[in-house]
Formats: C-alpha cells, sequence, structure tokens
C-alpha cells in the first residue's frame, strides 16, 4: 500500500484527438497496470453509508490486486478508516480525490494505448446520467474533476473533452476497431441533445480509435442510467460477447435481450466477423430493493429517490475483468451458480472471483460500475 | 454457501478418553476439511459493534474459502447481513449457532483424528479466560456450549471434559506428539488451579494424543489470556517453529521472547529432534488502543475495559495455516513487509494472504484466535 496524497501538481491536458495520435481503446482483456476504485461513502446511494458497501469493496479491491495494481480513491474523512483496513504490502494504493459518488467507470478516466505502450486518459464531460433532464443528482463537480485528477496521480497525459458527455459504462471496445454502445444511452435527451447518431460516432471513432459502432437497441429494463451497454452486453474476447438472457416472457427483459439478440445476429464486427453470442441467464427473481435497505438510505435534495420493491438492474453481464479473473457479481439467486459455471467455460483461462453484489445493486450499479481498468503493463501479473 | 439452520438435535457426546481411543491433535500444517469462523457483534470487543471487523472476517472468510470449507457461526439477528454478503457458490456456510463472542479458536471444538481418518472434537470447559479469578466477561454460558454445538452441526463426536478449564489458542500440536503450551496461562489461578503441572500434563496426553509437552516460560507481553502460546510461538512443521521476537532491549517483549529462546534451544521434541526456530518480529511500533477506537467500545457490567493508550498483543505469530496458505497478520507497521518475507520462506509452498489485523487485535486477539480447523479430507483442496 503506498499512500498518494492530494497534491496540486497538474496533469498535461491535451484538446487533440487520440486516433489521430494513434491511439485506440483496447478490450478489457487486454493487459491492465491497474484498476480504479472509489471508496463507497454516498448516503443516498450505499446503505449505512457504506456499511455494507465497504465489504463488498474491499474483497473486490483485494481480488483485483492478486493481478494488477488497486488505485483506491478516498476523501480525507476516510482517510484513516481505508489505511486501516488494506495491508502495507497488498498492491493497493489510497489516493485522496474527493468525489461524489463511487462508480469509478463512468467518472474514472477511459483510457487509450498506442503502440509504443503509452497510456493516455480522455475526461468526458460527466453530468450524472442526464443532468437537468434526467441525472440522478444534481452537484457532479468532483465526479466531473475525477477522471483529469486520477490521470494526473498516475501521471497520464489526460485528452479532455468537455462538450461531450459520455460514461464509461457506456462503451465496451473490443479492442480491434469495435465498439458496443446501446441506443437508447448514447441518444438519450440528457446527454448529448445537439448531436445526430452520425455525429456522436465521429466522436467516439475520434477518441476511441474504433472503425465500426455497434448500436444494441436496448439495455437492461430497470436500468437508471439510459441502459449503459455494460449490463446488457460485453465482450470476452474479439468476435465473441455475452448476453444478459432470459427464457421467460412474462419478464419485462425478455423483449429487449430478445430485440439484442436478433440484432446482434445480423451484425458484423470492424474486422467483419460475426459475433458468436453466449447466453448470461439474468437473476431468475427480480432483485428488488427492500423497506429496511431503503431506510438505510438519505437521499440529499435533487437526489433520485428509490421506492420500496422497486426493481434493481441486476444483471451478471455486469462484472470487471482483471489480469487473471473474473470479478463476477452474485445476488443470492437460484441462477448465481449456472452464470459462474457459463462465465467459467467462456474465460477458462482466468480465475472467477464471486462475489455478492447486493450491497453495490442497491446503489444502482454493479461491479463494473466500479471499477475502471488503467490498460499498461503489469509488474504484478 | 448452505445454509443450516438452528436445531434441537444432539451430538454424540462422549465420555472416554481419545488417546486410549487411538486419536491424536493433528498440526494446524496437516489437512482440514475445514475451518469455524464466529461472525464478530460484540460490542465490548469490536469497535462500532463489528463494523470494522466485519469487513476482516469476510476477507478471511473468503482466503480460507479458497481452499477449505468455512463454518461461519452467526446469530439469529445477523443471519440476513451475513447471507447478504457471501455469494451461493462459495465455500462457506453459514450456521446459526448463538455464541458470547467471536473467537473460535477458543470456543470451537479441539479436534483429534485417528488413523481411519475419523475426526472428534473435544469441549473444553470454557470461562471466560480466567473465570472469577481473572476472566474477561461474566456470562460465558453460549461460548460454554460453542464446541458442542458445532460438532452436531458438523456430525462430529465430542468428547466433553467440563472439569477441565482450556482454551485453543493455549495448545500447539505438531502432529508427532509434541505440544507447546505456556506455563503462566496453562499454570494460571483462573483455569484449574486444584491440578498440579503433572495432572494437567496427565489430561493434555490422555486427551490430545501427546507424549511430551513444552512448556514455554513466557508468552506476549499485554496478552490478556495469561499468554496464550499462539501469540508468542507457533509450529511450522514437526520440529520447526516461529517465535516472536524483538531486538530491542527497551521493549517490553524483549525478555519474554529471550527467555522464550533460551529455553526452546535447550528443548527437544517428541521424536528427541532439537528445534529449528526462526524469529518473527513483533511490530517495531507498539499497536495500541486509540481514543477514538476506544469510544466506538461498549462494554457491559462485568466486562473487562479496555484503556486509551493500552499496548495490544499484536504479534506476527498469530496465523492461520489454511490447505493452501498462510493467512498472516498486518499492524500497518514497519515489520509488516518483514514479516511477510520471512514467513514467505518458512512456508514457500503456500499462499500468504496479508490482511489487516487491527479491527480484530483492537478486539485482543487476532487472526489463529478467530478461526479453529476442523481437520480431515478436503474436497475442495
Amino acid at each position: 500500500m503506498q499512500i498518494i496524497r492530494d497534491k496540486d501538481h497538474k496533469t498535461d491536458v491535451l484538446k487533440t484527438v487520440p486516433a489521430s495520435e494513434g491511439f485506440r481503446m483496447p478490450g478489457e482483456y487486454e493487459e491492465h497496470k491497474g484498476c480504479v476504485l472509489i471508496w463507497p461513502v454516498r448516503p443516498g446511494t450505499f446503505t449505512n453509508c457504506g456499511k455494507e458497501a465497504k465489504i463488498t469493496f474491499t474483497v473486490i479491491a483485494r481480488a483485483i490486486a492478486e493481478s494488477e495494481e488497486v488505485y483506491l480513491l478516498c476523501d480525507k474523512d476516510h482517510y484513516n478508516e481505508v489505511t486501516n483496513i488494506f495491508a502495507e504490502d497488498l498492491n493497493i494504493k489510497i489516493i485522496n480525490i474527493e468525489t461524489n459518488d463511487s462508480w469509478a467507470r463512468d467518472t474514472g478516466p477511459t483510457c487509450v494505448i498506442d503502440k509504443s505502450g503509452e497510456v493516455r486518459g480522455i475526461s468526458w464531460k460527466f453530468n450524472a446520467w442526464g443532468g437537468e433532464y434526467d441525472g440522478l443528482y444534481t452537484d457532479y463537480e468532483l465526479d466531473d474533476k475525477a477522471a483529469v485528477r486520477i490521470c494526473e496521480e498516475l501521471k497520464l497525459r489526460c485528452y479532455e473533452l468537455k462538450d461531450f458527455v459520455l460514461e464509461g459504462g457506456s462503451i465496451h471496445s473490443d479492442g480491434e476497431g469495435t465498439l458496443l454502445v446501446t441506443a437508447p444511452c448514447l441518444l438519450s435527451k440528457g446527454r448529448n441533445p445537439g448531436l445526430s447518431k452520425e455525429e456522436i460516432e465521429a466522436v467516439l471513432k475520434d477518441y476511441l480509435g474504433v472503425k465500426k459502432i455497434i448500436w444494441l437497441p436496448r439495455g437492461i429494463a430497470g436500468d437508471e442510467t439510459n441502459e449503459h451497454v455494460d449490463n446488457i452486453c460485453a465482450f470476452v474476447r474479439p468476435g465473441e460477447v455475452v448476453l444478459a438472457w432470459t427464457e421467460d416472457p412474462s419478464d419485462i427483459q425478455y423483449g429487449p435481450s430478445n430485440e439484442c439478440m436478433e440484432f446482434l445476429k445480423k451484425e458484423k464486427d470492424a474486422k467483419g466477423r460475426t459475433f458468436k453470442i453466449h447466453k448470461l441467464p439474468i437473476p431468475k427473481k427480480p432483485v428488488c430493493i427492500t423497506k429496511e435497505e431503503l431506510e438505510a438510505l438519505s437521499f440529499e435534495p435533487g437526489e433520485d429517490i428509490r421506492e420500496e420493491g422497486e426493481r434493481l438492474a441486476a444483471s451478471y453481464v455486469n462484472f470487471y475483468i482483471s489480469n487473471n479473473g473474473v470479478i463476477f457479481p452474485q445476488f443470492g439467486d437460484e441462477n448465481d451458480k449456472i452464470a459462474v459455471e457459463i462465465i467459467s467455460k467462456v474465460f477458462p483461462d482466468r480465475k472467477i472471483y464471486p462475489v455478492n453484489a447486493r450491497s453495490i445493486i442497491v446503489g444502482g450499479g454493479n461491479i463494473h460500475c466500479i471499477t475502471q481498468q488503467i490498460p499498461g503493463r503489469s509488474d504484478k501479473y
């Protein structure tokens, strides 16, 4: 554990375009230098100000640290708490960066890499998943600044594109020129209403070095991010994806999953390949927020409020691929084991780390949402 | 995760003598079927009713579950909490057994095994480390019953010896006839004042199948268990031990560690071998309870009370050996890494899991104290 304290140093903020400089977004299954996590403390997101989620985050941080560095962000008030949890010799670096919430996937930098192995970050505009239109909280200034701050600490140059709203959870790259997104999210009114689909495609191609964008028609029912792709579909290697699935026609996810399946079957990636599609079941029983959990949340003015019995966007697709493993969500559901078996076969060379994600899913996200990989060479793996 | 609910079934309680029936206590490094842990909730032991310790226990349970079963005891009130933390497909079985505190080493069964591989438990009398004389709490009835209850759930026959006070933390077996104990603990006035040293030896030989007992003169300074052996010295294989050590003559541990070293150098084990002794440093800076931690504890009448600045019995010797690894305490100290390096060399074939034990040490014990191995064949390893 190495402690990096808050400093005033600045990163080299770039206003140029990554693709034209030879950068591309790698697949999550490519080598990582590390992974960003943010200590969970927001009272309206995590029950009991994070009491339960801290256990889950600790387990996830340790699992990731087995094969790559973990950059664990926390605010000043929780600095002692965090240092008292993590052992010195773990691969976990504690960094004091203030944030509004803990979704590193969406507020951390999206990283690109060039042929020399140089890694750079991208800081998109973050507006809490919809800004004034349908954002989930109103004060997101610290979250919006997080990507640049993280790049500063990790000594990465950072492209800044603050007139384009995007979150890391809304894109999946295969590393070979193909990007998966969902139409409802990227075309939402709360993000870039002034831009056409073609203009959005142009930005993504310029910044992520991709050639083809796959616009899935739907995401996961109940996903308050306007249906981020990382809940419905993920690359497991180039040309191969897992898709959230249900065989139950009465489930609200039945339509969306089938639409995506039909769509994907007809699509080809940037290299002209059709997709090999693995069905990953959703939980058999909908995961809903309980009265007890609701009472353990405390919302601030302007923050999106949950309701008792509300169906949460629980999907096994929202896993994190680390250098040696897959950190894989569990919900105490009948399908937990089945999903682990499927993912074990999809990733035969990786260790599967099943983690009960209940305390995270209550906050609206899941394991992939709380992580953001930093590509690069790993000393650890 | 398999859930075993409270039932009224009874185990087969034996009043016979293990050694005469061919049973012996194995070394901790021999194969385990699993390990008992007890969910930490006691307000006078763990800060914030276990808020911090639950994180540590979760990390430890998962580390152990990588190579053996974990039997996680919890009371009815925390049953939902525990099931919401652990994923279904982990090797962790949640068992509803009510206890007073969470030191499975001392309240769980001491297990013995015979040549056929049958495992049986022993339930000693537990009196909270000294009963009326210098015990740490007055109501220990549930703790005293825990060993038999655990044997019931695990379907082990159980020897009961309720006129002899002993805790698992006060004995270390090499599995080949030698037992390590400390004189200050086993001869303490709060345990078996009516028995002579020879009478105590006879009981230990009868129940643990050992031939020779090594009576170390001292334990760790500040150890409120009257100096349990598991803080000062542990077998790492037959004929080989680690000993808590300091080179600082001004440290209160200097004398005790040197006394033990001199004593051990002259001793031989049951097979006539002298000991190979590895020095394991104690933390460089004494680990003391802070004002903030003290304020997060809440003592009940009759319970031993801590004081601000009190030195805690922090020792790297208090680790747990699982089938594939060593769960190893860390204190945020300069010696953390050095201790990990030493233990890695001592156990070259095991994975070292460093865990910050701060939240446990505040309660007076450490990683070894919260575990109790159940020997036997493992499906997992």
